[in-house]
């Protein structure tokens, strides 16, 4: 089992979701990150005018799947998280050891 | 070390945790999320109004424990998580290559 | 590659900040989860009144790098991260099996 992790532009959720859903992955879990690069060292300005520079928010997405979908969920959120400018965002992939759904005994895949 | 991740129903939080506790797991971290299936795709009707549909709002928590006690933190969360009812959440292990404890020099099981 | 994930004391963001910044280390993400320790099973009291003990607030840093940077990105968060007194946090080191960056083809180390 593998977990696919994204920051995704929060503006790209529903049209990755569709596509996950097409593929017949049910369930996510996202919640709101904020994320920044190396400008936050610097002030910045705007018309003349210093300000802090801020952190941009985000939308992470957390998805655990059997192995043989990692693939397909990895081209749904590159197809439909991709505008061509920076800040599309990342996907990252991490190995699962073991899957429990909490209602009952099932576990591994068929706790997915 | 492993790091257990857990979805569960917010309300099963206290009980989750005095279970930990009597294990002699000291730390844990969490925080909101939302979680969503395949009904986010479709407009939900209720009464005849149609809505738009809402995401489930869920805890996760997070554990990194030595081995030897992964069996018994599932078994917590398994044993106080569950009502049996839909929605009772998910348990993900993953395996940690490394622990620091930022205090002090103590790395590995002993910074857990 | 790895990821590294700190659950740092929120008034050592910047120093932290400015320390990846220096390896070259461009990117993050942040949010803010709670902690919490065995107190919460009891009652605590303050000046004879009772009151539900509060959650700790804490940053969580997650810093996807390639593997020669694990060392050093870890050192700046020990060293900037440190006060010394309880409660200066812990970090966590994952393996990650693969990277995509969303906005073109780039995958693997060049895509962090
Ligand atoms: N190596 C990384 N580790 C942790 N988080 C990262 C990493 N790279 C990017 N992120 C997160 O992803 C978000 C989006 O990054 P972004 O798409 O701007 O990356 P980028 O490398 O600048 O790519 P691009 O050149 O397409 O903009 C960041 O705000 C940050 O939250
Ligand atoms: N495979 C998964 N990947 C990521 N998050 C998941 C996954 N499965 C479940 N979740 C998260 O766990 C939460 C609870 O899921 P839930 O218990 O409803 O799962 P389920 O498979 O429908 O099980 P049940 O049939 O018992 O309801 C979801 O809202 C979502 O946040
Ligand atoms: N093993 C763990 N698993 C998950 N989260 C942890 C773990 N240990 C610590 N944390 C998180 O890190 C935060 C900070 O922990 P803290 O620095 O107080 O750890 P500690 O073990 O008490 O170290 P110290 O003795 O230096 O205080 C906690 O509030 C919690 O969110
Ligand atoms: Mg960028
Ligand atoms: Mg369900
Ligand atoms: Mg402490």
């Amino acid at each position: 089992m593998k977990k696919i992790e994204a920051l995704i532009r929060t503006s790209k959720f529903d049209e990755i979701h569709k596509c996950l859903s097409g593929l017949g992955v049910k369930f996510l879990t996202f919640y709101e990150v904020k994320g920044m690069g190396l400008q936050h060292a610097k002030m910045q300005h705007y018309r003349g005018v210093a300000y802090e520079p801020t952190f941009i928010p985000r939308t992470k997405l957390e998805i655990v799947v059997q192995d043989d979908l990692e693939d397909k969920v990895v081209a749904c959120i590159l197809n439909e998280g991709r505008t061509g400018e920076v800040g599309d965002g990342k996907i990252f992939v991490y190995d699962v050891e073991k899957a429990f759904r909490i209602r009952n005994d099932e576990t591994g895949e068929s706790a997915l």
